[in-house]
């Protein structure tokens, strides 16, 4: 059960591509303890590879037929975690410094098939991700910082950090949380 | 996009739990090629074991509000390939001999989250199997068997071959195709 709990959590789901006016140092990029992902040396996320072999924390749908037609993402959200952080989460209950979460967006591929109506995977459409590194993302609510390839095929092969208070309206930290909690 | 192509032909719905009447030879059990899952000494499978850290090749949902209340598997269908297979499928676009693929049936746990209304997963319902091997399974059609854990928890431990052709109504394989395609 434990596999499903972050992603609720984290995962639910991340900000809108190009929501953020951002500004970070280019002068003295921090080093991170991120080790399954690339930053350039400007500190923008290099798009990830490999990550359909990571462990698998989960899938939801939820299509522009339930959302009015405006579904913010109008598809399958497919998550993965790198799995050494898994392992780490699995046996502690923990997020590690380090811990690289991607959600993949997957179009509704069909509605039916003989297995019953329903909402079946079709093309890939978006990838984003987020970050918990407590060095580079230090100033970030519970050191996690949110970044998206893009919403549209093909992917952008870089991407900014994006506005923190936008993300965090949906993906509440601890941090945030607590802060919530205090209002 | 190859990675969804499998879970059309072979994995879009198992047989239904319990369907079979089997039978089995009992004294001289096949030495198969499967090395990802485990097998009795009289050829039940025993419930496989980390493969929620395999390849996770898609996810569909079919749940009963979408299917008049009676829905085969009113469940999330979460499937995963071993890895040897899956990195041999994604170079060849062939089942090797030996793969496994594994069904996790999990239910609609919430139908709205921040992210919109739609289908999200909840608890672990049930767990599936589909592997080829074409020593054990010889005589089946393009040699892949069904197995079935239970579609509720506990899950039993072990599980015995489904009958062929109540699967391969749903799961038509290469050779049941062709059969398909002369009649």
């Amino acid at each position: 059960m434990i596999r499903w709990i972050q992603y609720g959590v984290i995962a639910g789901v991340a900000c809108l591509a190009g929501a953020a006016g951002l500004t970070f140092a280019l002068a003295a990029p921090p080093v991170g303890t991120t080790a399954a992902v690339e930053f350039t040396p400007d500190g923008k996320l290099k798009k990830p590879d490999g990550y359909r072999n990571w462990v698998s924390v989960g899938a939801v749908v939820t299509p522009n037929d339930l959302n009015d037609g405006e579904a913010a993402f109008p598809e399958f959200h497919s998550v993965y975690m790198d799995p050494e952080s898994f392992a780490h989460y699995e046996k502690t209950g923990e997020f590690r410094d380090g811990t690289v979460m991607i959600k993949e967006l997957i179009g509704v591929g069909a509605k039916e098939a003989t297995s019953g109506k329903g909402y079946f995977m079709g093309d890939f459409r978006g990838l984003e991700a987020s970050i918990k590194d407590s060095k580079r993302f230090k100033d970030e609510p519970g050191s996690w910082a949110y970044f998206s390839f893009g919403h549209k095929y093909p992917l952008k092969a870089e991407a900014t950090k994006q506005a923190a208070a936008s993300c965090n309206a949906c993906h509440p930290t601890s941090v945030t949380r607590r802060r919530q909690q205090r209002m």
